[in-house]
């Protein structure tokens, strides 16, 4: 659809755009030598891994608008002084907060026994003690969907689609509709409650919990996700015999939580309003540790501004660094900063987010104009020594500027290989022992080279306002 | 030391006995034609896989001495009447009783944040709400054992010695002293608890549990193993200061709780009393569903029996299954079986025990007389074409057959490879998904091939008495 769009409205310049395409801009020698003096020193970088590591052990799990996220941010702000930001503030903002007290579910009959599962972000509570009701298992959400009142009325809803494993991630919108939908469509039919197999890819025992989309009151009822085996295990004994399942979820909620973004500067020196925003979140699921979702996002971020700060001088634009608090919960942080800064969002001349854990990057993709895509041939050029591979003009640039990239912010995205990512994604083994040091830190030199790149060059990727509000 | 008091033993007769080592007895060829369909059957089995399948989903977690355990019971024996076994027979025993009732850890200070933990078998409980202390680390139970009593009293203990991943499972026997003695030396210096780094060999977020060693009275104290993730996160926290950790256990015990173990028979056509044990265990830990420990085992030996079973005669000498009971709490099966049949333990011409889960057996040992290495050579060629390499002569034949071989019962054990088995056994990952048919259906071959082997050719194994009583 864009592309065709874009063919429309660039059709009669479209031999010259593509002349454009091919073409790669300049770097002068001077700033192409401390690119590749910053790609070397990210093989080796300390301050971003340690960060990760300190982040997901002297924090540990990190849920938006709790006491640990406070921790975190008061952290984070400590740490990113220590390590000499010139400027370093927190950006409060409030939440609707949600955590799990307690859960629990079993097979009541014909075979009691345990099931691994865990509460989806938003779900309301059962009674006390728990639904004890039958299953009625749907392969996907358009099944329930489909599904007459008679058949889900009074029971346990059931999904057992299962996830596409790919390098890019592009299973995951399939597979977390059910995660979003399966509760409020269940409700809406007379079901007690849901229960997915989780959105994940492995055959490990770990249920994946998530953000379910809301009600419209408080929440839409009560959901949650089996570990893959444990779908499995059910699946079977249905296919024996009609299965009763107790469910037990209690939660606890508060309208007003406090959640932040922390956000560290290095001063650009000739235009310092210019600034490239490298981001990730600092939130993380109660499950694990945070680490490949996002600690892994801060360490890269911290660690490669913190190359570009070693440098002689600073880059002639500023390197912002934000660390968004409540992604996890909605992109509230992202939705937080974007309000805030709503009259300075032309200031941001660049912006990339870390949040696909701590995987090799293998392609670099843009959302830059036309006009700027030499610009963005010279920084994939630049990045060939990290075996990465050209990309396409079509990025998304990441969770939390999503909405910087809607109201016409240029962002780029390093792509990371995600074939493994959502065996751990939101599941109690997020834990930083799953991070390659050598992957993470390819991804430190690869934020280190492009950051300082379009912090020093005098480059403008931003679409022309038309081709924008068409968008 | 064994092959050396062999060596003085045998010394003079030596020369003669290597000869024999190196001699292959003969099978007909119509037995050597069966022994070939047989392996061939074995690899389209769907009895001994559909067993283990419905015994890990229709029972699921079969826990020594429970209500789930006497379910698995008769199944199975239901299971196997209608196999078509000529006898089959529950042998009933009682046990001491241990199941946990609750259990949970988190850090207190620095750090709060939760832990993975599970209670050992035969852990105590803690007081009500759970122990609140500061921790205490040892590289291994060295370290513990030479430690003052000034450094472990009050504290709770932490050892977090890592196991050595091994193709034979060799690293089992070192990791596992950790795990029985653990409570017994923290109490006996004043500790309170120990928590130890998982008897595993993964890196995913998943606790081992096993038994320890009871102390003179109920039980040593309260012990639990924690996550592979979970002892790094521990020592990273410990490396940067000092760590309080709350772990609460409770746990319900009883002196006589039933088991039992099930036998079924395919009798001889000549000569009924000469058996061949094929063996396994039917309970499992609670924490997965007991599939590859030792779900698998039970579906290898039933399906190989069932091969057997519907050859045009039954073998000359009878095939005896044995489904053994609370294996894992001490071998309390094999134990009872062992006393039960002690006046007829000279009529077991082999025995066999598969509980190693269900990968691909790659070598076939044997504990056979010197004068019966013929045989021992005859089956291995045999099984040649199941990509099986002949093995030594020191074979252990299995936890409940241990003591049929100390009794001088000849013994094999068709070795698995166990490179991957410490990173599922006794943990909540335990389940059916992770037994690959190819391989389990391998295992069938085997079974079947040896099995009906021993059972159809006039072969003895036996060491002669005075070897026996030496050792």
């Amino acid at each position: 659809m864009l592309d065709q769009f874009r063919f429309v409205l660039f059709g009669s310049v479209l031999a010259g755009l593509s002349a454009a395409a091919q073409e790669v801009a300049e770097i002068p020698a001077p700033v192409e030598d401390t690119v590749q003096r910053l790609i070397v020193a990210g093989s080796t970088d300390d301050v971003g891994l340690t960060f990760t590591e300190d982040l997901t052990t002297r924090i540990g799990p990190r849920l938006a608008g709790s006491e640990a996220e406070a921790r975190a941010r008061d952290w984070a702000a400590a740490e990113l002084k220590a390590l000499g930001f010139d400027s370093v503030t927190i950006e409060p903002f409030t939440i609707p907060y949600w955590n799990r007290i307690e859960e629990s579910a079993s097979v009541v009959s014909p075979a009691p026994q345990p099931l691994t599962i865990t509460a989806l972000g938003g779900s309301t509570s059962t009674s006390e003690g728990g639904i004890t009701a039958e299953l009625v298992r749907f392969s996907n959400m358009a099944e329930l969907n489909a599904a007459s009142r008679e058949l889900v009325e009074g029971k346990i809803v059931f999904i057992d689609e299962k996830m596409t494993r790919t390098q890019d991630g592009s299973g995951y919108g399939m597979a977390v509709r059910k995660r979003r939908n399966c509760a409020t469509a269940t409700i809406d039919k007379g079901g007690l409650a849901c229960l997915i197999r989780s959105v994940g890819t492995q055959t490990a025992r770990f249920p994946h919990t998530g953000m379910m989309a809301r009600g419209e009151a408080e929440g839409a009822g009560p959901a949650a996700a089996l570990s893959p085996p444990d779908a499995d295990q059910l699946t079977r004994l249905m296919s024996w015999q009609p299965v009763t399942v107790n469910l037990n979820i209690q939660v606890e909620t508060s309208p007003n939580a406090p959640s932040g973004n922390v956000i560290a500067e290095i001063t650009g020196r000739e235009t310092p309003d210019e600034k490239i925003l490298i981001g990730c979140h600092l939130d993380s699921w109660d499950l694990g540790t945070g680490a490949i979702d996002d600690g892994a996002g801060c360490g890269i971020v911290v660690g490669a501004a913190k190359l570009i700060m070693e440098l002689e001088e600073a880059p002639r634009r500023t390197i912002q660094v934000v660390l968004y608090g409540s992604e996890e919960v909605g992109l509230l942080g992202g939705h937080a900063y974007a309000k805030r800064h709503a009259a300075d969002l032309s200031n941001i001349v660049l912006a990339a987010e870390s949040d696909f854990g701590a995987d090799r990057i293998w392609r670099f993709d843009t959302r830059f104009s036309e006009a700027a895509l030499p610009y963005a041939r010279a920084i994939q050029e630049a990045l060939q020594p990290l075996g990465i591979a050209p990309g396409n003009n079509e990025a998304g640039g990441g969770p939390d500027i999503s909405m910087l990239a809607r109201s016409g912010v240029p962002v780029v995205t390093p792509q990371q290989n995600g074939w493994d990512y959502f065996d751990l994604h939101h599941t109690p083994d997020d834990t930083f022992d799953k991070i390659d040091p050598a992957d993470f830190r390819q991804n430190v030199s690869t934020y280190a080279a492009f950051a300082y790149l379009a912090a020093e060059m005098n480059w403008s990727f931003r679409k022309d306002e038309t081709a924008l509000s068409s968008e």
